[in-house]
């Protein structure tokens, strides 16, 4: 083994880098193409962990190392534990890190450099929001390989429309960035120079709001929106109302009504 | 107080006219960008009641005076009102509307001039049909008050997809009338000075359909969303059944058989 | 009767031919514009028995004679049954093959040629796959006769966002073959002298996948989609292990780790 590739051996699958209330996340497996192994599942678990409980963490940016930005399960680890039972515990580990993202009261933005497949597929589309570089490609490509991207198609379904998401599935060919921006998969694509800045401008953005109410916003979001119309309108108003009791809310109707900006008192 | 105020004080939150079976409501609180106020919603709500039962009445178009469609609820009786038991009760009549607008049986088109936020853009995701001036532009904006848009996002998110919602929801930015048509939020955007033209066509459409079957199709349309797939076709298949029986359905299908226009019978 | 007429009297309702796994259903009532009456019902209903335990079927192309793709119900033969029982009935069966497309292992793509309005439209949205002649439109058009298109309302919503489903069916307008690829309805549209070409690239991307993982995977993605999304994940997790556990799958999952195209086991 050559000293370049120990070196790499020894890095950590997961690094964190946290700046100015904005962590990122970076997926560093570049050489099995960011696969999600249990390691990795592992160290995003954990690190969404601390980062749940962190208020100076205001935005999560999960990006990734090397050519690609995440292709799904890892295929060597699959077929070294040929296995229902191991198989089944692997991807509900993997189900439970997508529904974290949703549940983390930060916003995660994906930050997506290049091709994101199957499983990596499903990543961004279970983060809040994602910008892509025009280098981007998206598939849910299991089909290829006799394994349907099952659970990719729950996230995927969820953002994109049916005969879409459909296609996608059984078809397993890519779409370009522009492709996955008009489906709703993601929400900006830049040219891959300009990808840093538009995802950095767009966590700014975020971090100039009142904490308590992005926090209590997103929580809110994704229960009522499995909700029927009812259901859901009691549900948000319910928080609304319990929203608008905090200072923020309070210093920034104010603020409104004053024509000035607000100034937060939280973390 | 000039005079010019005061008579500006005098005039109703909301009017109404009505011609041809077209009624339309015009939210008159120009000066407060029509922030929907609890005088405004008791207007409105009173005016549905009318609307609902008056079969002459085909057709409901929302408009707006002044400089604004619809800003949302009112901060300034927000900021005179703290209290939660007041907030909740002032969403749930607010969120009440939202629902009255779907469950109404005249199909509702909002005319949407200028901007619409937070609660403003709720109401235009809460017509049945928008259209659009190219001048009109959407945020649904409380974030940017220490306020997260949450019931306005009930709405928002049974209109526009997930990711688009939530981007909206937690940046407060604006989208342009071009970008809500692409993202399903309104039907169609012309310039200024067609909106009238665009709104009345749109309307006189509708009009020149069967009174029931649109009554009928509205009240299933907006229940068969809701159902699995199942439950939605064995209740369509009723309504459906239904209207089949009622003189006008038997009237136009023979007047396709014939190769005719339609008489309709009844109101 | 001219000989010409006689000998279409006699043509089977609905055609059907087979080769290399690609089953071609074609409607062919063409004076009446493919109109579902209760034989073409029949016939497709039949048919789709026959093919749903053909393992060597891969793909179902759903196409049609004439100048229509597919009127929707057959006028004719409502308005000579006046009655409400009948019509329930009617509308049952229609909606019972609605879901049977979905309930196909097979992926079942539409072949659009031409207009395709009411029930018709209800039939493409039915569908897995549409690929659409610039020729073809889509309304659903009851409206016009004073019948809502209640049931096609079912399978359009769940393709089309709300509002735009709700002008379709309130205007019963037309919309091109562009327009229902921009709203979701149909997944490519190419011009009439490539409808073939397109169809059966697409039929042939699908066949050259492993049959168990795209009859698992069809199954699976029309359950999942009507869940919410804990059950969704759950559901699909223990489809997908399952179908990892499949020789198809081993035998993918290896190819991709050697660098090899697969070879499929099964039929």
């Amino acid at each position: 083994m050559s000293k370049a590739a120990q070196s790499l051996k020894n890095e950590p699958v997961l690094l964190r880098d946290s700046q100015d209330g904005v962590v990122t996340l970076t997926l560093n497996r570049p050489k099995s193409y960011n696969a999600l192994n249990g390691d990795l599942l592992d160290a995003l678990s954990d690190s969404l962990d601390e980062i749940e409980n962190d208020e100076r963490l205001r935005v999560v940016i999960l990006a990734a190392n090397g050519g690609a930005f995440c292709a799904g399960h890892d295929f060597k680890e699959i077929q070294n534990n040929r296995s229902e039972t191991y198989y089944r515990e692997l991807f509900s580990r993997s189900s439970e890190l997508m529904m974290r993202l949703a549940g983390l009261p930060q916003p995660v933005i994906a930050r997506v450099h290049a091709t994101a497949t199957a499983n990596g597929c499903n990543l961004v589309a279970s983060c809040d929001l994602a910008v892509a570089s025009t280098e981007a490609r998206f598939a849910v490509s299991g089909v290829n390989y006799g394994l349907f991207c099952s659970a990719p198609s729950v996230g995927l379904s969820r953002n994109v429309s049916r005969k879409r998401a459909f296609e996608m599935l059984v078809t397993g060919e890519f779409i370009d960035a522009e492709t996955a921006k008009d489906y709703g998969l993601v929400n900006r694509v830049v040219s891959p120079d300009e990808l840093d800045a538009e995802v950095h401008a767009l966590a700014a953005t975020i971090c100039s709001k009142s904490r308590v109410a992005v926090a209590t916003g997103k929580r809110m979001f994704y229960v009522q929106v499995e909700k029927e119309v009812r259901s859901a309108y009691e549900f948000a108003d319910g928080v609304m109302a319990s929203n608008l009791m905090t200072e923020d809310a309070e210093e920034g109707v104010e603020a409104f009504i004053q024509k000035r900006l607000p100034v937060w008192k939280g973390p």
